[in-house]
């Protein structure tokens, strides 16, 4: 995600309790990190933050993890953040670079509304390619959990054939995804523009058993 | 799939040389009724028979059965098969029985704007649930491959989740399904109305090892 330059983004990150210019260096500790051995959620390419940090408000006995590789978009986020809020990091990352994060911390990975990269030359840099799949059982603890919202049909079909292709299993598939009251779904600031130009959102859960 | 009254289709029926009222007796045998042992594709709610006719005038190494329950339905179909075609047979069945038909003959199952069987309650009855997806494997004669094309957003998203969690590997997956050359795609009678209409087509190719 890209955003118009924030003039005092390096202000903002610098002070922020919630910020992490370096992750690498908790790579295995994040739970000694959070002071807690609970599930560590993470959202990679958080953007301005809605998702995660509502939550993360929402669910106390979950600890959030957002990566973001912009500057800008960082700040525009942890601006948001609830000073209190004990159970959020968030860490500036290229995806690319996931596995330097974490050693077998994760229990489910969100990816929301990422770059669909509709050239086919790009597609290994989706983040649902084989590669990043590849990347991303190296940073699960145990089993393997995707919950991923887009609205690109493209991008969509391609995630469901290389999760497919990589052992996932497809626990639900929504074509035009109309949350229920049970799934107590939280919007992304892009799935809100979506919602309101009546666009269908896609979403699916998929599973691998470690 | 209904279709209005046709006056003479007990006629039709009988004198046809494609048709085959009760299918169950060529169980293990429908290799040696082909007089050939090459592949055999079945399209399960054949309709008014488009696909599986163009389908069996194209590719004469392959041969064709489609399944269907209405006689009228039938009888449309079966005035159209050129005279002369050796690879195609048709047989009044409803899917329900499938299993009475083949035992290990099918290498391919196509699947074609199927019922959606949209109230909750009726959901086992789609051609994708797990209950049918049992039966094929006593019908498949090795690895299991089913082509699925539909309008429906709700039956698709539901056979996606069904295939996946009965083990199929989602090959491809089309949400606006556009055919290529390559893919040689023969229009289904839905098909052609619903790409008039610009409506999107859904198409899937899901395989199993055995």
């Amino acid at each position: 995600m890209r955003l118009r330059n924030v003039k005092n983004k390096d202000q903002i990150l610098s002070s922020s309790p919630f910020f992490i210019a370096d992750g690498s260096s908790y790579k295995g500790k994040w739970h000694r990190l959070f002071g807690n051995d609970r599930p560590i959620y993470l959202e990679i390419g958080m953007g301005k933050g809605k998702f995660l940090i509502e939550n993360a408000i929402r669910y106390p006995e979950i600890n959030f993890i957002g990566i973001e590789r912009y500057d800008s978009v960082l700040a525009r986020a942890l601006e948001k953040v609830p000073e209190d809020l004990k159970n959020i990091k968030i860490v500036r990352l290229n995806a690319e670079y996931i596995e330097k994060l974490f050693d077998h911390e994760i229990s489910l990975i969100y990816l929301n509304f990422s770059d669909p990269w509709p050239k086919k030359k790009h597609h290994r840099r989706r983040l649902t390619s084989l590669e990043f799949l590849g990347k991303y059982d190296t940073i699960f603890q145990t089993d393997a959990v995707i919950v991923q919202k887009t609205d690109n049909a493209d991008l969509f079909a391609y995630s469901l054939c290389c999760l497919s292709q990589y052992g996932y299993v497809l626990e639900d598939v929504s074509l035009d995804y109309q949350p229920t009251v049970e799934d107590a779904n939280i919007e992304t600031e892009y799935e809100e523009r979506f919602r309101k130009l009546h666009l269908p959102i896609y979403r699916l859960i998929a599973k691998k058993k470690r």
